[in-house]
């Protein structure tokens, strides 16, 4: 690996944001070889906004806006009035930072167990391409006579052209890389009529790019229902940021739980720093405990360096972790640090 | 049970559902007694919309508001562009006959094999009570500059306290009439903050009414995951219009299937006829080949009874099912009508 300076932005956040945060650095430390990672470490979160009442200074995006790639672990807690963080921060960072795509690979491992009664690992294999920037989660909208009873809340969802063919293309690039070159439009066009229109007529002009690339729709609610009768149907899946927030739980769900799911927030663009991030939350329950599971982290380490051209190292956290996986119902409980310890071994090993 | 007379709209509808609802027909004569129905007939769907290019006639809705409660097998088919039968006949027979809740059981009866490990018929056990008339189903978007780079299109979640209050209250009523007493609201109020704020709020305040009834949240994305990791957890689920739709079909995946799924769109106030039908739609590839399973609109046809006032006919209708269920894995194979000729002999034996 050629000596080069990153600079990496870390939030590790709240509950076990911390703790899942430092393995993922852990292993990234282990494979990084002559990569130099420059790391600021910001404090934001629901700490951060007791103490000071600031979700995201200006000041702080600002400067977020000047790194090269942000991990983030987990931010919130229900102290803190639903929301805030969530659109203050989570969100704010997506849309500002222009992350039109919010991938995660729903991908159960080899030897992890799975709810679903007779499915393997061969049957669950996918790439979720969910759009990062618009539709319901514009937060567009507002609330009339609020408190009365004639009190109407709204919430729009605003789909454009020009966010919805990048995030198509996007997802025609990843499922023309992938052996089954398969690509699945998840929406609800029978309902929402306007958006899902769009976005068929879309998927319908840039699939004539793409003629390796076989397409198929279904709506989400069917989706849904395949996900868990007959994953292996799935192999890319491009879909809305409500329907994508949706189904890459139940996705988690199916391949091996929460705490395996990774995912990134990526400006394809590289207008901006793209962030990655396990799914899952901050878990105040079991914070301080070393019981949180840091290969969702570690995961989205992977694909951090993915992401910053690093492949190899990509390859070699992953095969790690796999590894890993394969082998921990031997392990018994291990804590948190225990994990992130074993896989930063093998990738150095 | 006294004479009585029923006026039924039967709307047999488009592939499989003219012969599912031939089986529930065949149970609910086997079950009437002294009940008779007035039986009218519907032609609506694909093919009168193929024929005719009227997807539901003024008129026809006006006779269909002069019925007590209306039967629908399913309707569409990939013939007629999307959404024209979904918008212009289910979605407007729903609002305009404001069927403000859509009830949706979804339970494992004893028996059937479900998609999950280790899960069985006692953690599977919910209703979700779905709202019917508002929320992002209320059609109100649009699309601005089509067809162009500069394409806009918005759909438009409205929700009003009204609205919200008579379904939350409603969902209050079937917690507190079953034994665990235990609601959740499902929704994602930390991005769809105005809604789901909304929700939270009546939700708070009508519990005041309902000591006896427990109250939980969940955001929609976590509660797909419980559904498949823990779904013991729910009991009853007051949720607004897409999320129920999304949420009824995993539901339907983790209890045996959609051949098995029943809903009623239920106008509570009976200002005009509740509609019953299956969840599923209509299957145009196995259409008239006998594989349709009749017993999710048989389960809507008890749901039906109930809704008139006929539990003790429901309840049977019920047993009837539940029997079949827990001895089908001898049987094998088995057309629609055996499978309706079965149910509706237990029935009348
Ligand atoms: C916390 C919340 C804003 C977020 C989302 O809805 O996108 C989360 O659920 C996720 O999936 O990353
Ligand atoms: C066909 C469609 C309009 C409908 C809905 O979305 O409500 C269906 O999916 C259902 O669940 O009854």
């Amino acid at each position: 690996m050629a000596s080069r300076s990153v600079r990496l932005a870390v939030i590790p956040g709240d509950g076990i944001g911390p703790e899942v945060v430092a393995e993922g650095l852990k292993v990234l430390d282990a494979v990084s070889g002559d990569l130099a990672f420059e790391r600021t470490s910001y404090d934001l979160g629901a700490a951060r906004w007791h103490r000071t009442g600031e979700v995201l200074p200006d000041s702080v995006l600002a400067e977020l806006r000047e790194q090269d790639v942000i991990l983030l672990g987990a931010v919130g807690d229900p102290s803190v009035p639903s929301g805030t963080l969530e659109r203050g921060l989570l969100l704010r960072t997506r849309f500002e930072l222009d992350h039109y795509v919010n991938l995660r690979p729903v991908k159960l491992f080899p030897g992890v167990a799975t709810a679903l009664a007779g499915v393997t690992a061969d049957d669950v294999d996918m790439v979720v391409v969910r759009e990062g920037t618009e539709g319901p989660y514009t937060g567009v909208g507002g609330v009339l006579r609020k408190g009365t009873r004639h009190e109407v809340a709204t919430q729009e969802s605003v789909n454009t052209a020009f966010g919805v063919e990048r995030v198509i293309r996007y997802a025609f690039e990843v499922a023309a890389s992938r052996p089954r070159r398969h690509l699945t439009l998840v929406h609800k066009d029978n309902v929402l009529t306007f958006a899902g229109d769009l976005y068929q007529r879309v998927l319908k002009r840039v699939a004539e790019e793409y003629p390796q690339v076989t397409t198929a729709y279904s709506h989400v609610d069917a989706a849904t229902m395949f996900f868990v009768s007959d994953p292996g149907r799935f192999d890319v899946i491009v879909t809305d940021n409500l329907f994508g927030d949706i189904i890459t739980d139940l996705g988690a769900a199916i391949a091996g739980g929460i705490g395996l799911a990774a995912s990134g927030n990526v400006n394809p663009d590289r207008t901006a720093p793209s962030m990655f991030e396990p799914v899952h939350g901050s878990a105040p329950d079991i914070a301080g405990q070393g019981k949180a599971d840091p290969t969702a982290t570690i995961l989205s380490v992977a694909m951090l360096l993915d992401h910053i051209g690093e492949g190899d190292a990509a390859r070699r956290v992953e095969r790690a972790v796999s590894d890993d996986l394969a082998e921990r119902a031997a392990f018994g409980e291990r804590s948190t640090s225990q994990v992130g310890d074993a896989i930063a071994k093998r990738v150095s090993g």
